[in-house]
C-alpha cells in the first residue's frame, strides 16, 4: 500500500472502531483512562528512552532550546501525562445526556440527546503531552481518534500511542479506535485532510501557519484557533486601582499565550488621571508601549503605534494602546480590529457593561476581570481541548462537550403524518 | 468593478450590517418581519408581473413543468409568503438567551450567550419563496443574509429581496443586511463562496449536485443537508398494524422528499408473518420492491435489490426491503448504508428501543412513529432552515437556534489570575 491508501484505510478502520466507542459506558471509559496512566506511569524509563531519541534527532537539526524543551519528556512530565489522564476520568461524561425534552400536540415526546461526533483527527507540532491530553478527551466523549504529530515527537508519540493502545486491546476495545498517522511528511498530513467520508472533525493544535495550512487543504471541518488580539476597555467610571492590576496582570503574567493582553482602550474622560500612571507601571515592567496621538499627549515618551499593531498579537512585552471617545467608539475599535478571541471592560457603569456583554460578540467577553481568565479550565470546563475564534459549532474555549453533537430523540405510540 | 470586487464589496458591506442587526430588539424585528410581510401582500401585483418575466424565459429554456410550478407565484403563494414572515416573527427570539451560568470558586460568574452567527449565505435554486423564507429566519436570529437564487428566478428574486429591503431602510436598518448577488452565472457563486473574511456560514438548498458543487468550492463552513436514506427496522415484537401503518405512511404519504422511507428492515421471526402481508399492501400501492434474498422466499415475486439499491435514495415508489436476524444486525446495516438522516424502529421490546435511540446516530432517531415526522415544524422548531446530516455545527432539522453560537460571558470584581 502507498501512503495515500494506508491513510484511507487507517481513516475507514477508525470509523469502524468509532461505533465501538459510541457504546461503551462511561464507566468502561474511566476505567481505560485510569488504566492507561498507569501504564504510562509504569512505562516512564521507556517513554524517555524513546523520547531521547527524537532530542538527539532535534539537536542535530539545531532545533532552538524552545522548541527542545517542548519536545523533552521527563518523570515529571510523564507524570504530568498520567495524572491529565485521570483528571479526564474524573470528568462527568456528556454522551447520552437528554439536553431537553418536549411534548408535541400529537402526543410524539421529541428530545435531543448528546451523542459522539465520531472520528476526530488532531494535527500538532512538537509537545508529545498532546499525544495523552487529546486523546483522552476524544475518547472520553465517545470518539475515536486519529492523531499526526510533529516528526521531531515522533518516537516519543508512537511510544505513547503504543502504551495507550495495549490498554485498550486488554480492555477489548478496538485499537483502531486510537491511531497515530505513522507518516511525518505533508504527504500525510494531506492524505488525511481527504478523508472526509470517515473524519468528523480536524483540530490543528499549534502555531498559526499550522492552523492556515490545514485550514487551506482540508475537505473535512476544522475548528480554527486562529490568534487572540485581546482588548482591555477602561471606562470613565472604572477603579483604577482594580483596572490597573488588571491591566498589569492580563499583559505580564504570561505575555506569550494568546489570551495575553494586547490592546489598551482608555475612556477619554480619565485619560489625563489615568494615561501618566499606567504608563509608569507598565514601562517599569518593561513593558513597550504603541499608541495613538492623544494617548502620547499623556506619555509622550511612548511610541507611535502603526496601522498594522492594532492587528498584531504581540505574544511579548508590548502593548497598542489607543483613547476611545465613549464606549460606542471602543465596540467599534474592537469590532474593527477583534481576532474574536477574548475582551474585558472595567467599569463601575451597570450599563456600560450589560452593554458590553451584550455587543461585543467575541468567543469569551468579561466584566472587571482579566482576559488570562479565557482558557477551559479557568472558566470551569473540566478540560480544554482548544480554542475556537470562528462561531460554527463552537465559539471560545471547548471542553468535551464540544467534542459532541447532539441528534434528535423522538418517543411514539404509533404516530403517523396527516 | 468586475464581479469579484463587487461581490467583495456585498459581502463586506453585509459584515458591517451585521453589527447593526445583532443589536437590534426583538420587538425591533419582529415589527420589521411583520411590515415585511404587509408590503409583500400590497406589491402582489408586481411580483406576479416580475415573476412572469421569469416564467416566459424559463419557458422559452424549455423547463419541465414541475420546475415551472416551483418557479411560479400566484396570489396564494404571496400570502404564504407573507404568512411565513408573520410566523417567523411571532417565534422566540434565540438571541441574547443564557443558556446556563455557574460560580467558579474565585467569584466569577461565567455563562453561556447565544449570539448571532453574523453573515449567512445561502444559495438556492428556482423557488422564489425561499428568497422570503430564508431571509425572514436569519435575520430573526439576528445575522445579516446574502441571498444568490437560480438564474431561473431572478426577476422574482430582486422584486421580493427589493420590497424587503425598503422595509428595512424605512425603519433604519442599513439594507446591506439583505443583499441579493445580482449574478446569475456560476462565477458569482465561486466568488461568493470565497468570501471567509465576511460570511460566516452558507446554507445550499437545493438538490444535490447543488450542494456537491458548493462544498466542493467553499472556503466557508457550509452546511450540508446530502441525501435521506431513511430506514424501519420492524422487531420481532413489534405490534405489526402499527407497523404497517407506519410504512405506509413513510413511503406513500409524500415519495419525494427526504423523510420518506427507502429501506424496509424486518426481524427474521416475523418474516413468515410479515412479508407477504406487507408485500401485498405496498404492492397494492403501486410501491416496487427491491429486496434481499431471504425476504423473496416469503414474497417471490418482489425484485432482487443490487447493492447500489442499499444506498439509494429512490424518492419515488420504490423501496429496498431486507430480512436481519436481530436487533444488532439491524443496527449494523444501518451505520453501514446510513446517510445519517432519519431511522425508525416499530418495536413493543423496551429494551430494544432503548438500545436503537442510544446506539442509532442519525440526526433523527424515532421509536414507534413514521419516518415523516423528521422535519423541523413537526419537531417543534416553529420553522426550518434545512436539515443537516453532518454533525459540526447543527445535526438533523435546523431552526432558528442554529442560526445562532454560543459565546462565553464573565461577570468579575475585579479577578486577576494567579
Amino acid at each position: 500500500m502507498n501512503i495515500a491508501e494506508k491513510i484511507r484505510q487507517i481513516a475507514a478502520d477508525s470509523r469502524q472502531a468509532s461505533f465501538a466507542m459510541a457504546r461503551l459506558s462511561s464507566g468502561a471509559k474511566n476505567d481505560l483512562l485510569m488504566n492507561m496512566a498507569t501504564a504510562l506511569m509504569e512505562n516512564t524509563e521507556r517513554l524517555i528512552e524513546e523520547n531521547k531519541k527524537d532530542l538527539a534527532a532535534a539537536e542535530k537539526k539545531g532545533l532552538s532550546f524552545a522548541m527542545l524543551d517542548r519536545l523533552m519528556l521527563n518523570e515529571n512530565r510523564v507524570k504530568a501525562m498520567a495524572d491529565g489522564l485521570c483528571e479526564v476520568a474524573a470528568l462527568p461524561d456528556p454522551v447520552g445526556e437528554v439536553t431537553r425534552m418536549w411534548k408535541r400536540p400529537n402526543g410524539l415526546m421529541v428530545g435531543k440527546m448528546r451523542i459522539p461526533l465520531g472520528v476526530i483527527g488532531i494535527i500538532y507540532e512538537a509537545r508529545p503531552n498532546v499525544t495523552a491530553d487529546a486523546a483522552a478527551l476524544c475518547l472520553k466523549a465517545g470518539n475515536a481518534v486519529i492523531l499526526r504529530g510533529g516528526s521531531e515527537a515522533i518516537n516519543s508519540n508512537v511510544a505513547i500511542a503504543g502504551i495507550l493502545r495495549q490498554e485498550m486491546a486488554k480492555a477489548g476495545i478496538p485499537q483502531a479506535a486510537l491511531s497515530v498517522i505513522p507518516f511525518t511528511d505533508r504527504e500525510g498530513v494531506l492524505e488525511m485532510l481527504k478523508q472526509e467520508e470517515f473524519i468528523d472533525l480536524i483540530i490543528p493544535r499549534g502555531g498559526e501557519g499550522l492552523i492556515r495550512f490545514v485550514v487551506e487543504h482540508s475537505k473535512i471541518p476544522v475548528i480554527k484557533h486562529y490568534k487572540g488580539v485581546c482588548h482591555v476597555f477602561v471606562d470613565a467610571d472604572a477603579d483604577l486601582d482594580s483596572a490597573e492590576k488588571i491591566i498589569i496582570n492580563a499583559k505580564t503574567q504570561r505575555p506569550g499565550v494568546c489570551n495575553a493582553l494586547e490592546t489598551l482602550l482608555i475612556h477619554k474622560d480619565i485619560a489625563e488621571t489615568f494615561v501618566p500612571r499606567i504608563y509608569e507601571t507598565l514601562t517599569g515592567l518593561k513593558v513597550e508601549i504603541r499608541s495613538d496621538e492623544t494617548f502620547r499627549k499623556f506619555a509622550p515618551r511612548a511610541k507611535a503605534a502603526t496601522e498594522d499593531d492594532w492587528y498584531a498579537e504581540f505574544l511579548d512585552l508590548i502593548l497598542s494602546a489607543a483613547i476611545v471617545e465613549d464606549i460606542d467608539d471602543a465596540i467599534a475599535h474592537i469590532n474593527k480590529y477583534s481576532s474574536l478571541h477574548t475582551e474585558a471592560i472595567i467599569t463601575s457603569n451597570y450599563a456600560n457593561a450589560q452593554r458590553f456583554i451584550r455587543e461585543v460578540n467575541s468567543g469569551v467577553v468579561l466584566v472587571n476581570a482579566s482576559t488570562r481568565f479565557s482558557d477551559g479550565n479557568q472558566l470551569g470546563l473540566g478540560a480544554e481541548i482548544g480554542i475556537s475564534t470562528t462561531k460554527l459549532h463552537s465559539f471560545g474555549p471547548m471542553g468535551l462537550e464540544d467534542l459532541t453533537t447532539t441528534k434528535f430523540i423522538v418517543y411514539g405510540d404509533g404516530q403517523v403524518r396527516e
